[in-house]
């Protein structure tokens, strides 16, 4: 039987990069589509509980490729537990327009699609061009992927393991390998710019700097400015096990 | 100078659970609250990028008490750049109604305040009781609330490291103690219930079956079924270092 991917991403249904993520999980086995209905960045792991969800049919006849109204991690829900024929060998999320290396991870709709179907006991991988550009072309993607691929399908991941992979925005002869990675630390400063509205009150937007300074040698951010393909494993696990034995005087 | 404290939660400002807690906080430092302005469970780290943010003052006279129509996330941003008038010693967030524990900390909006807080380099906890009941009773949290605030105080959380409290709903003298924790690994189940509308249309619904049976005996699910307040010491990274020596066939 060939290989099930279930696929979906946080820009909605209609994006380039998803499409193009979806050909190239074709050449490898079946695919099923639950991706949003609109732009779901910066939903991180978020569920949708106060309103109910719809799916609709959006591939040609025949396609098994669906948008529904809800987040990333609903997406991966819905999927799972409604659209795929038979539980899938692995989950792909992407590609996504921008990096979610670093603490990006933790935003991401991309990464949060990643995280739900790892805390679903599945595989899943996370794609990601570091371009905001409407006209990126995501043709040099496309060996990384396939190697990414064809690596997990040959050595399946544990159960409940993600990686979170960005590839640097390059042409294909100028990306220089792919490098197992951690996520590195940075920090995004001044990310609420204030305005006032024609009435004199003032409101504010999301915007804001990333700094990261001197990357760790085994960061992803430390990867991608050297011209690598960063892969991160991850895990929905925010424990700090370093800090368990340091904080023991909580107890009582 | 007295300690101060950034305070939000997930529930909205309204929140009986954030009244307590900043009262609570009011006997260690000064208080600033800058809660969601609706329920905003679910939302984990997710930011508010599509629109602008709007604050209102909702305390009285003198109280730096904001709602913000934004999640959790962007509540912590919005206290930290614009209405704090120092960088606090803490960022506070609950106390939730409903378990944070295990894997539930990854959805989790309170969390999510949380992780925002680490992500901005400050010391942060998280506070949940365990009943979803709407006549809940705060008051047998306040003993464990007043212990990790005087430890934190004594001895200052490193930057960037949270605390996920998870506190029994059970009378004051029945809580055993507190230990310090690892997030349970679990499994929600049937998280979407399919129905169909008056036009014969389907809808699903977000519900779903918590399951996590023999939890680890280090973990914050064992640690509340024996009565006892639990302390899961949590990181903005979802990097699996243990992963990153088995994958490097990766590499190329």
């Amino acid at each position: 039987m060939k290989p099930l991917f279930l696929i979906t991403n946080d820009d909605g249904y209609q994006s380039v990069g998803l499409h193009h993520l979806v050909r190239v999980a074709e050449e490898f086995g079946d695919v099923v589509v639950m991706a949003p209905e609109r732009n779901s960045s910066g939903l991180g792991t978020s569920i949708t509980t106060v309103r109910p969800l719809r799916v609709r049919a959006v591939g040609r006849e025949g396609e098994t490729f669906y948008s529904c109204d809800g987040t990333p991690a609903d997406c991966v829900k819905m999927g799972l537990e409604h659209f795929c024929p038979r539980r899938p060998d692995l989950v792909l999320s992407g590609i996504n327009y921008g990096s979610n290396a670093s603490i990006n991870a933790l935003y991401s709709g991309t990464i949060g699609a990643v995280i739900e179907a790892c805390l679903d006991g599945l595989p899943a991988i996370g794609f990601s061009l570091l371009t905001h550009s409407p006209a990126a072309d995501f043709a040099p993607c496309t060996p990384s992927i396939r190697h990414i691929l064809g690596q997990t399908l040959q050595h399946p991941l544990a159960a409940g393991t993600g990686l979170n992979v960005n590839i640097p925005h390059l042409p294909a002869d100028q990306i220089r390998g792919i490098r197992v990675c951690r996520q590195a630390q940075a920090a995004w400063v001044d990310s609420l710019e204030k305005r006032t509205d024609p009435i004199g009150r003032p409101y504010w937007w999301m915007t804001g700097k990333f700094v990261c300074d001197n990357p760790l040698a085994d960061s992803d951010e430390h990867a991608l400015r050297q011209g690598y393909v960063s892969v991160v494993p991850i895990r929905p696990d925010f424990t700090d096990s370093a800090a368990m034995q340091i904080i023991q005087y909580y107890e009582q």
